[in-house]
């Protein structure tokens, strides 16, 4: 961490700053110039309030150089994390998975339908929303409980693990046998629901907020890791631009650089950042290609019914497709 | 709401959807081109789910000509809402509000030197987080249950309201005594949160998310309007842009197009708008030059030393000067 | 398109309204509900101009169905487009090629050298700034006239064809011999230099500017087809957003929607859109695998040294690299 | 300028590198820790090439301090800069300007009219576009030389100085009695017209590009100044974000932060800003609160008609009462 300090300030004001960092165990290295004065602060920063810091009377500027975030830095953590998950299913590390299946469940019939056809295309793990965050108040807003028992039991009838969003902590109880916690986009920042789920030994699939910075992403995979949980996804879903032929702008960049920034497993989901089902192939190929580690994709037993998203899913024929696609496309991609 | 519906289509698919829009007390016109046949609707079309009927098979692309909100749009309620606080306080319809305080509770004894310090230059109204959400887990997270108390001690001592963030709907106990809920720009569009909150009969500030258009904004508001609580007052804080000089983009057209679109009360706050103190007076008298009926300002006892945003606290005596150029510029505002 | 009448309009206004638009070889359709009358225009109106019945007294709103361009638009031209250069070099149908080379020609030497080596690699075609756009007027603004004598060194002694980007028409007479011209994403809006190359009969790659839509790219690409010059090559240089980890966003999504929307060729530039020489591989592999037509990357020497743009350029051995990947995973991407 | 290095250079490369440095007569200082090392650099790095840095073998990160600007950094030249017009006309430093005018010259009848109107409520600079950027090849393209002759008739008739955009260097010859040449937002950054313009002795109105930060503006800036060029005044004119209500997004922040950062004169565009008439009247307000120099806004004898951007001009009569409020609000604004 750099520290500019104004011009004119008092030595005795100095002392003070450099005496307090010093207590914080960094050390510090005073570069004094004609026109600036510069302190160069090394140790570990990554706990340092970069705002006090910049509030202070004598502080012109303050520019980091260490990133703020540790447990999910990849300097300090050079192995690939691999989140394992029942039945020997691994997400990371050369490992990749296929999440499936509808926006919203709507009836248990439905969601055990598209169970099995999913897995037979290859996927190991079910998506299926029960609650539904919704930007009207008048959309449906899922089977909520009900969802999540309907999830069940295309659970029991085809042994697919299950990935399903939560919305507010207080519906934790619902989601024991929920295999994967999904933290929807609108949620990345629920800092109260991040510090709830940092206690479970349970993996999280986090999905990047639509107006949030890669540093941000990996600042709430870190309040889940300082927490102690370790079994952390991050899944790129698209971020919002001016660009309006697509729902949203997929960041593909966000795939190398997350695995170069941190240890965690990165996912995409090509359904949610366009909002378009013809997109979903090539944007899934592409997604291999820049070495992501799996894929959660919107998969509909009648898409043009769906009861929300219908645009942007796929009917059994297309996913199975995509799938066979990227499955021959992975041994060339980018790992 | 117009539909235009893909060529080739079946003359019985046509006619299966416009009896189920008709069964839903639409009008259905229908224009037939040579390339291209369109079904204008007629009727409340705000309650239509447009994903829904975007996803089936023969419809090319839906385009909404009505607003989706109903509750917060001004073409239904013509009259400026004003939001009645205890002591006659109000906001709107011409009446103008300072909110101004720190942006954390730190001590008793801080929050009520500020409160009274605010309250000598005009403010009615303290803010200051209790629960703060923040970036990092390892930056200070608020004094809590314990700042709320704070809080309605300087209440006590000075009679002045109090505005404050939740952030979790099992926080709402500890709101009681609490004058208007702050809902922060991160949880916008915590739904669950929402819905909890249109049950209260008690003002709700909502601030725009980051990265949320206007029409989110009023939808987020109609989620409260809709269960029931029509006292929302609405606050511009800034967006997401690729500038970088400023933290945030202080979008000032959002103050006349809400109060075109909306009759709900319209706060702006430049202190999280740009995260620099200097800024704070000119965007001050720019929002109430462009009709905003308040402003909401961080103002802190010793602004290097805050334990969060210094960087953007007005000292008392800054403050005292914005409030004073503010009231001398309102008779010349755009109202 | 669609037209939007305002309430209560007279309807003499609406009569003269729809005459002018029958004028304009128009079909109208009326619809007339109870609060609001719609006119749906069936015909080629991609030569409307929108601008203008949106100011007319009576209209509310207009709203486009069909897309502005017509010359760059698939649903007029099914077949790709094929661009052919000398030597039965081709662009587009299937025909995937690379362009390499520095971001600035440096000296006579530094050109040739490249070629040799890029074509080696598997390049046909040298890229090479001779005109530099930068920020900066104190930066390095490229070689000129010098650079463009250098090019056509390199291309006598390895027979590579070139391709440079070209800062105004004054520029002209100098690219005789260069057999692609590129127009630089700060010039995607120069319509004067735009209606310039119309006239020409020579390939031009049009790079998308940092804030531009795809539609907006598309029209500029109607500048030069209604010209008539029919060979233009869209590119995907990453956008301007708020994400600050890469330099810009690469839009992947950009690369199968251009390709449905329109018939002309799309490449990448993984080099601009990220500035960053790691995620050159990466991002070259997804924009092969979402079915892009050729990449254009960034080789240099001794990328330390570059007169610009070290950090984003790759080496010879990366490049081969780079190179040789796409290659293999070409069989398998999305076309 | 701070360089961070990476870890393991060897000492002759630093030795290198410092030499080099202080060659470019810079103070170079070093801090050495334990993991990192950091040179300080002290002196004039406005003229440093940042890229060509970052480029070094050895080298992590480089971060700027002082801003890349000389010429139109206010550190440097303290006093604001004021813009001398023919007949004693100023902008900046406390002196206030209306331009006003139609998007196009349409006839001479129509500028002359419109002229003599925006001047009896109190304009003294008539604007009018003779060469129009266009982002369709098939909108109305200006009435070019046509246009330049109608605006200096109606200089000839109502002594209003005149302000007009040029699209390209070629049209210099038709500019010479044009008193304020205006660069366009999509020229921002046509490098090659920039440098013709900086040989002249004349008035320069730069725009915003719609996706440049301040920095680069002052950058463009910097273009005219360095070539001797001091009669620069900048204009927020919207920026592109993602929010659609309005057209673009006015960045009122860019008014307090450029007179900050710079001396020069800073105005604002209503107009294009929001592309909405009703919003001008309150964002006229808001940006003479904010403290900018003036205002350019469209006026057209007949919105409904206006050959292009009808939707966003104002009538006559809305002028003056833009004008009169403006000229109400002035004492009291920031400045």
């Amino acid at each position: 961490m750099i520290i500019i300090l104004k011009k004119d300030f008092e030595e005795r004001q100095m002392t003070n700053l450099t005496d307090w960092l010093k207590s914080n165990r960094l050390d510090v290295h005073v570069s004094k110039g004609v026109n600036q004065t510069i302190l160069g602060l090394v140790g570990d920063t990554s706990t340092v309030d970069i705002d006090l810091i910049r509030g202070l009377d004598i502080v012109e500027d303050v520019k980091r150089i260490q990133e703020p975030f540790k447990n999910a830095n990849r300097k300090f953590h050079p192995a690939d994390t691999i989140v394992e998950l029942p039945g020997g299913i691994k997400i990371g590390g050369g490992n990749f998975q296929f999440m499936a299946g509808p926006c919203s469940v709507e009836s248990v019939e439905q969601i055990c339908l598209i169970a099995r056809k999913v897995k037979e295309s290859g996927a190991n793990i079910l998506r299926g929303g029960a609650f539904k965050p919704r930007t009207s108040p008048y959309a449906f807003q899922g089977l909520r409980d009900q969802g999540i028992e309907f999830l069940l039991e295309a659970k029991r009838q085809t042994g697919l693990l299950l990935v399903t969003e939560i919305m507010d902590a207080s519906q934790l109880p619902l989601f024991k046998e929920i295999d994967i916690i999904q933290v929807g986009a609108r949620n990345m920042q629920n800092f109260e629901l991040l510090k709830e789920l940092s206690h479970l030994r349970k993996p999280i699939l986090l999905k990047r907020g639509l107006a949030n910075t890669l540093e941000e992403l990996l600042m709430s995979a870190e309040y889940l890791l300082a927490g102690g949980n370790e079994q952390v996804i991050l899944c790129e879903r698209g971020i919002r631009t001016f660009e309006t032929a697509t729902r949203n702008t997929l960041d593909i960049s966000a795939v190398p650089m997350l695995k170069f920034m941190s240890h965690l497993p990165v996912i995409v989901d090509p359904s949610h950042a366009t909002g378009i089902a013809r997109l979903v192939k090539p944007l899934s190929l592409a997604s291999a290609a820049a070495g992501a580690d799996g894929l959660i994709i919107e998969v509909h037993n009648n898409p043009p019914c769906a009861l929300c998203d219908g645009k942007q899913s796929l009917t059994f024929e297309t996913f199975n497709e995509v799938a066979t696609a990227v499955r021959n496309i992975l041994p060339h991609c980018c790992r």
